[in-house]
């Protein structure tokens, strides 16, 4: 089972707060951070029953970027299903699928919950090597914070023994190689305006397949190469 | 899908009731039956949100007998999974287990949830055609009642509906992708006794991230312009 780290941004009511954590005791999980959340009072630690002791153990922080900088992967949660293919930045995988997707891992995997109104903002959502969902009635998407977390937990439970895959590349090979597509995306002169857009794509793409170290190193290398030869190219012409 | 019907026995905090009736709507249940509950006030109704036309739908009896009558099924919930095998009324099954068993049913199936504290009673349990359990922490087995009737619902509701996926490429789409991988590496000059394996080390990284039409196309047009882009310029060296 992966280490998971639970990660709340911006959660306004204390009582949910509090739920979670009792969650996170039913499913084995210990580790909470908060980003900019409300108080915690009496309310919170009633409903966190058992889980109290995480709740005294929360790590308070004050951006997303804080929460999630030592993780290996992350996982953004959103209840909104984009119909179209071209929002491929709002196109999340069903939470079953990625419980059995990362089950064989021991990394450090951060699952993300945005705010009970307003969710997680864009650039939020843009940090996240991948996104998740909960299958829901289309008429009323929107579950509540804490059940949606429980939800998760629970699928994630559901995969704890499970076979160990090969050693996955690391969030800084992964940052290298982005740069990498990004270089190769600069040396042919992609359009500006899409650049930003399709770097998310990629990104996404590769948080969905969960490459190898040996398959980031290959890949990092024929990008770099390309883009390394069209640039010297260029200054010949 | 079953025509499934919610029953709480007893809950005593009408907070609860409004969860659960929120979570029914996410899930496209309809039918709620209180036995002998607390008083329903602006609390409940605050929980229910875009439930709360199932909060006023919401039949209220005075024993599980009268909630449960005319049902086809009735499966009580246990928190309490019983290791021994002798103690049969208390042995449950696993909620996905149910779920998958019940999904081909179009008859009544009552889901019966206890109180928060004690749970339904021995002679209650003992009404129930059968029990269902949700798999929890050993240590600390007890869910919330709203985040259990959660669960519960969500696997029902899996067996409804498969989450539309964007639309995924096409066979000959990915083989004209691969053959763009391929003419990268050939437009690099990438090593010749490596290229068979690259090419399916790539092949198996799509194929874990099943990526839609358009990413393929994206991808497939940047590695296109690349090595055109090499090609011809290595030609006017």
């Amino acid at each position: 089972m992966p280490d998971i780290r639970v990660v709340l941004v911006g959660p306004k009511f204390e009582g949910n707060i509090g739920a979670v954590a009792r969650s996170m005791a039913n499913f084995d999980f210990e580790e909470l951070y908060l980003v900019d959340p409300c108080e915690i009072g009496d309310d919170a630690y009633r409903r966190a029953k058992h889980g109290s002791d995480i709740l005294d153990g929360a790590v308070t922080v004050g951006t997303m970027d804080e929460a999630v900088e030592d993780c290996f992967l992350v996982a953004g949660t959103s209840g909104i299903i984009t119909k179209g293919d071209r929002n491929y930045t709002r196109m999340p995988v069903p939470v079953r699928e990625f419980a059995q997707h990362v089950s064989g891992y021991r990394e450090k995997i951060a699952i993300v919950f945005g705010r009970e109104d307003t969710g997680l903002f864009q650039e939020e959502l843009n940090k996240c090597d991948l996104l998740i969902t909960v299958p829901t009635s289309e008429r009323c998407p929107v579950l509540n914070l804490s059940h949606a977390a429980t939800l998760v937990m629970y699928e994630l439970f559901q995969f704890e023994t499970v076979t160990r895959r090969p050693e996955p590349a690391e969030r800084k090979e992964k940052e290298y190689m982005f740069n990498f597509f990004d270089e190769l995306m600069d040396s042919i002169d992609y359009p500006e305006h899409r650049r930003s857009d399709t770097s998310v794509m990629f990104r996404r793409m590769m948080g969905r397949s969960i490459p190898t170290k040996y398959e980031y190193n290959t890949i990092m290398g024929i990008f770099g190469d390309a883009s390394k030869i069209i640039k010297n190219g260029k200054k010949w012409e």
